[in-house]
């Protein structure tokens, strides 16, 4: 029975990007523990830059001074 | 101090049934466990269908194929 | 698609209450919003006394002072 | 690796109050229990008036009859 | 910044399995949204089976009944 | 009506500590957003180091490559 939460910044994530974390979480989920797909459920929610705080300083702010969250 | 969440996809749900939610899982859990309701606090979210994954697919998608999670 | 979490201080919260708890709350939505209950997740979060604050104090000090959540 | 999550009413909380709690909150879990602020996200969730509930009712019912959380 | 909660009944999850979870779920977030990994935590969270209720019963219930969560 | 959680990694945080995060965290939202803080919550959660993640590594591998997350 598992339910997963994915909780990233609003930064204009696509349906199909949802679309892939949703059947990828499923299927490692599923695979790894043995669980009915059917049982699982997954949830986005994407937070305003403006409410999400990394280091005390809001994301919004980073973002203005150019600093990303982007892999390297 | 019961602190309660409800999650459901955003298709329409009114005021008034999130009224009958909140007073009814108040009164629910107040009775069960003999708790004042004024330290009873619910929160709905609603969820957009793009971003609810049941059994790997987004809602949206099930929907658009006239999957429903109406009651049988 | 609903889950519900319901998060309770850990006070000899018994079998039978957390039943009642979980068939209560998923009636209620399934009822209120016409949602299938194969669809409805709930879970039940009991929290340590220390770990819940209540007004600025643990719910564990409030206790030695005799201040209860009952019902009145 | 603290993650914080802070849940008010939608009622006006404007971006500077935010920037408030971030980095309050932060700064007060990283010196109490020593952490790297760098690990430490914060996530700041505004619910509409019609999805809280109190006591059983509806906060978005309570404004209208005059009842604020506002303190004394 | 992703932050991803995974709810699973606790049924003998193993560390080989939790770190399979952390790893694959990193992976897929951050290789779909192109986030920095150093930016992604993971939080597993193992619930009780009388604490958690699927279609109106607990999973203790239904584990009691036979009734399994198994892939088909 | 705020309700606040804090995630922290299970590394002995002390009954004081916490009363300190419970008190520090009421006054702040209470002070800042002008909230009675009769109406707040606070929920702290302690999560064992297997079942967190940070970068795709469990932190209980992290410890033991003596891999810490001080305050530098």
């Amino acid at each position: 029975m598992p339910y997963i939460k994915i909780e990233v910044t609003r930064e204009g994530v696509t349906r199909e990007q949802k679309q892939i974390l949703i059947k990828g979480v499923t299927d490692l989920v599923s695979n790894t523990l043995n669980k009915d797909p059917h049982l699982t459920h997954v949830v986005i929610k994407e937070i305003d830059l403006d409410n999400w705080g990394y280091a005390g300083d809001q994301v919004s702010v980073l973002r203005e001074k150019s600093v990303t969250a982007d892999k390297k």
